[in-house]
């Protein structure tokens, strides 16, 4: 489990709680709540929703990065085999879930409106939702990468954490291994990528010209008529170069260093292979968590959209004292950018119709049936003996996968 | 503003935030999750989820109950008038969004198992949703009926507390007027329920008499078949005395006294005739205002409904060391019993067709197209003077609805 | 796939769609709404409301049959292997998820209000809500049992329908094993319950006597006070007559003749070993298929809850002319008796704490860990020979529950 | 009541229907389900929810366009009064929870996958959701203006339709006064406009003049340290150009030129009205109204980022071959261009502290505590005959808004 940090644990010593109000601290917790227009003498009724809705945001980003920790924690473990696969599922499943109750929960700050907030708008003097900790730990433990990031009003976002505690944990954040960081490892070790009888990467290949001929290019060959033969001549162009992109290794490369895609290039062939045969039964949860990783990060985009949506309702195109607007600065986070995994969105422009993907050999397919785990893996050493020589370099990949 | 009671405000004269973080007490806010399991030594990772959703809870129970108390203090202001209507619809209007959020919410904490609650359910000593204070002050708020309320293991929802603070807050829930009480006053002084030229009730009465005879008594006497005749006999008696049991105020006190209706016969006469009327412009607003106290009640009872479900799926009907199970006692206050509103959803029963429906006298149509406010009435005084003699009881009437 | 039944593709000779209105057949599908209070001169705007409404569903519902018709073939089929369990979860996931659509559908019928229900309402004629033949399909295809049913009106549900299509659909519907029966039969064959060196659930029985005794039996015996005695005492009787009752073959038959359980006692016993042993990899996708079936019948609940609020909003207790009111029939179907897998929720009942559980042997172990396919169980014969004698029984469960 | 237009009439002569599956024309509706990849031999099971979706989207669009059609004609007579306002607001609010049902409805179709899609995508030829034609009406009767629009592929989005009864629907949504149009000429009318005692836009620039004197300008005038004195002169600046843009007729207009804003002046002038004065009895509907336009504007972009999200992941950024992506095309769409009431959501920049607002005339204040409809302003005119002496360019006003 994911220790509970710095927070909490120095209380450790506390007496246990007697009822539902201690256990829940509910004594502090509900004196969080300080209106300063109501300090000022001149309490705005609107204050008091715009303070509960950010600290229940506040309390489910805790959450989040509580999750987020500890499917990190389970990837990182050397030995960590896919007996954990379940945990790590319904983990980020909670965080789906999460994220869907706070992106539906912008409605309810909405019924504030711009004359109301303007009233208690001076009393927050420089306080600013780009000053949250939490979200900023967030995005740097999914995997935001730090280049990509957009400054607001020329300040880079680390500049506005001042305390030491938060500073060391942001810093943290960044070094830390990233939720795409583990995954892109743990995809690098998708068993088959290395087998000598399968050579996904090479199959694949093959299909794609393959495809690409029987439905494009002999199509224009028997074209008689020039400007269609012309269109479909166009047509199989943009297709290779756009499977170039991915089948090229020092095409790919490019992309990596432009930052357009983030994940390795056999990372990235581990993701399409799930993809393609995640019908084989060891894959079906690697394929569930492919699918929660975009949905988590479509989630995030949603997030970001539905709180401009809200900021511009409630400031307009105002401009801060600082510079450029919020709205602008906001509008533009919701963007690829912002995307961490953007190459598992993209993974769809490369998807092949079911009669072109590569038929498995039969001992990937026996592989693929199988779930690795280290006393199973024992014995398929000894019944592999039984089937093929190139058993050692499988056995490999597989382990490596439920490293 | 309601003012933020006992809670925070003896922290007046700290210093103005400088930041999010402090504006927000976040130091304070995210140092509330000390997970029991953790301090025994062995962290169980779901508890983290089991406090941030009750937290979350608490939150938004914190953030309705400042909204309702609003409304009432609202209604409670001798010289309120119809300006204020915005407010109390807008402000309703949040209350039903963030309680839909919350009925949704329910679906994160299903994410925990069984297993994983059982894992740290010991550290929970006795510690029980029973013991919410600001659940129980919510009911209370609203207007649910102690006596209607069901015991839990033989147990009186007030015994759970024992801090004079906690038992002082109940007892001014209960004392002071509910939500119920103060819309009920309200709906006692509708303009139109006293005007001598209008009589909206014996009106009503009349069109009920006239509709049950020609859409069943006539046929009943055209009728032939006597099996047919007897079904018409059957019919017409049926609606007959459901209609008494509103129109015959001895019967409906009857049914007050048992706790089937909870509005008085005035202030029940006053929410059928906005029902009836709602087109006329200064019914529109009360009209909302009915839906929403609807909307409220209705999303409560889902909200009791899904922490059943819950409940069932994570304890079963495990009966507790108490006594008799939480399922059972959480499932019996999934009832009309605990319905606040009851009346309103009962008024559809009394819906006539729109052509029975009594039309307004030319000077109750003026009274329903006018709002009533101080300066307004002043004017309305002389013009109505112009108008008919019995203005003077209108007048009344008006600004009793807008007292 | 499931076939398309007796629809639609009696069509089969029709053209290529040229376009997205003619693929999606819009020309048809826009032509269904027909107001009948238009067709009487008298057009009521929300009768518009009412069809769409209606009609949405009767679609969803379709989708919702067309999934389940294809979960339920993939367990009938006696070759079913582990690899269709990804199919079979994404597709009562997507079920959730329309469920989860449906019941939020109705925020948007309550916009309706009795007033214009009533002006439109005569023209529906007998038409009700309780003619959709979709939604008896559904229920018997889930596995609402015939005899739990609550007659409307002293009517059974089937005689509302009367043409001969319906009819056979309805009979097949409840003579096809349902997903409630092909689950059944699925869980009987849980890997695990008949090893001869593990005996699950000989061993859960030590188990569950060894936990009473050290939990409560012990205290009560050190216990001086007589009052606490007694509690314990009865306390310690309850828990034991409550496992009883799962523990005794003849008691938890009792059960299932009285319908208050649905499931074979085998098929329990699969459930709990699912999800006690959650952990071992063979079962992270049984056990997610277990909480979607839970997830799914909770939310038919939700939606029949949400539906009587509606109907109670819409006619109150208004009494129809058969008889008895819908909103009280309505309201009773709510309720355990509708409920298919309300075995899965009382599971939680008979948790015990994990230090408990009793722990797998080696070879069950590694029965957990593998996932059974053909070509793998071949294998598997061969290394398990190598392993231990009883393998053959092994063998049999295992491939009983592939199947 | 809308007239259903061309659909459905012709069947007048139909028999009332018998039931339920009669009355939602069940028999034809449940036909419309016939997928393609089935006709061709090799169903593919995904099909089914991908033409359930597009077809559950389809109606609720037809009831949205019912809606807003229906909001438009009441608009649009000239005698409308205020009496009209409870049902504009309902249906608007209709319309936005349907939107809102909408938006989440893509969750749903997101468990296809692109590889279950590419398998039936073949059968779809030509078929995108670019042919809506309803969506196109839609987006043209809320009052997206036809330059803003983008072109998919260099094609004009009318270009798609080529049957005449499509583009005569097409040509008459462009045509006909839009949502936008027919609420601007609403707003232009707003009481308090044009009164010779209140003068709003010349007491609103005195506020702003006064506000940004008080609060930047003075400060400057006192600022002693160059460099501060500096920023708070360009910030004053900044306000001051921003106010100028609508302040300044001229400069308001060359906005509207560019297509940056869609409001008239005057109607600009009449929202910011009711905005800051919205407490004041006759505004709180008319308030209601501008922000459940916002509402629906949001709800719009909305929808359109999660179909964005959708398709992203249904095909990546693979190129159509017609030429650009889908995808682009479709991200180019979630922009202001496209959106409706932009205007609205920018009243907020141009709020200004309640202390700054300018305070009521006496007979203003009694002009916006009053509804006005004809009976009530026959009354006015004899009451406000003893006021004032400008009361017959308040009535004028008056009944303008009204009209």
């Amino acid at each position: 489990m994911a220790t509970n940090g710095n927070q909490a644990m120095d209380e450790d010593k506390s007496p246990a709680p007697k009822n539902y109000q201690e256990y829940l601290m509910l004594q502090n917790l509900l004196k969080c709540q300080v209106l300063q227009s109501e300090k000022a003498g001149k309490p705005v009724h609107d204050e008091h929703l715009f303070i509960i809705t950010h600290q229940a945001y506040e309390l489910w980003f805790k959450q989040m990065l509580f999750e987020i920790d500890s499917v990190r924690e389970i990837f990182v473990v050397p030995t960590m085999d896919e007996s954990r696969m379940l945990n790590i599922i319904n983990r980020l499943q909670r965080v789906s879930l999460i994220l869907k109750l706070l992106v539906d929960q912008f409605i309810i700050l909405e019924t504030m409106t711009p004359l109301d907030f303007l009233e208690f708008r001076q009393h927050l003097a420089t306080a600013s939702g780009f000053q949250s900790l939490q979200f900023r730990l967030l995005e740097n433990k999914l995997g935001v990468k730090q280049e990509n990031r957009i400054k607001y009003n020329q300040q880079h976002y680390m500049k506005v954490f001042n305390d030491e505690e938060s500073i060391k944990m942001l810093m943290d954040s960044v070094e830390q291994p990233s939720l795409l960081a583990v995954v892109e490892r743990w995809l690098e070790r998708t068993p088959g990528l290395q087998r000598h009888d399968f050579r996904f990467w090479r199959a694949f290949e093959t299909s794609v010209s393959r495809w690409l001929d029987e439905t494009i290019y002999q199509p224009y060959i028997e074209e008689t008529d020039p400007k269609m033969k012309e269109t479909l001549m166009a047509e199989y162009q943009k297709q290779k170069d756009s499977f170039d992109t991915i089948l090229d290794p020092i095409k790919y490369n490019t992309f990596v260093e432009r930052g357009e895609r983030r994940l390795s290039h056999k990372a990235f062939q581990g993701a399409l292979l799930i993809s393609l045969y995640r019908d084989e039964p060891r894959f079906h949860q690697p394929y569930q968590l492919l699918t929660l990783l975009m949905d988590i990060d479509s989630l995030m985009t949603k997030w970001r959209y539905n709180h401009v949506m809200m900021v511009q309702r409630m400031i307009g195109s105002k401009v801060g004292t600082g510079g450029s607007s919020g709205y602008h600065y906001l509008r533009s986070t919701v963007s690829d950018r912002y995307k961490v995994f953007l190459d598992l969105f993209n993974l769809s422009t490369y998807v092949i119709p079911r009669e072109y993907i590569p038929p498995l050999t039969m001992s990937m397919k026996r592989t693929l049936s199988t779930l690795s785990t280290e006393v199973e893996s024992g014995i398929e050493d000894q019944s592999s003996s039984l089937e093929s020589s190139d058993q050692s370099n499988e056995d490999t990949s597989q382990v490596m996968f439920t490293m």
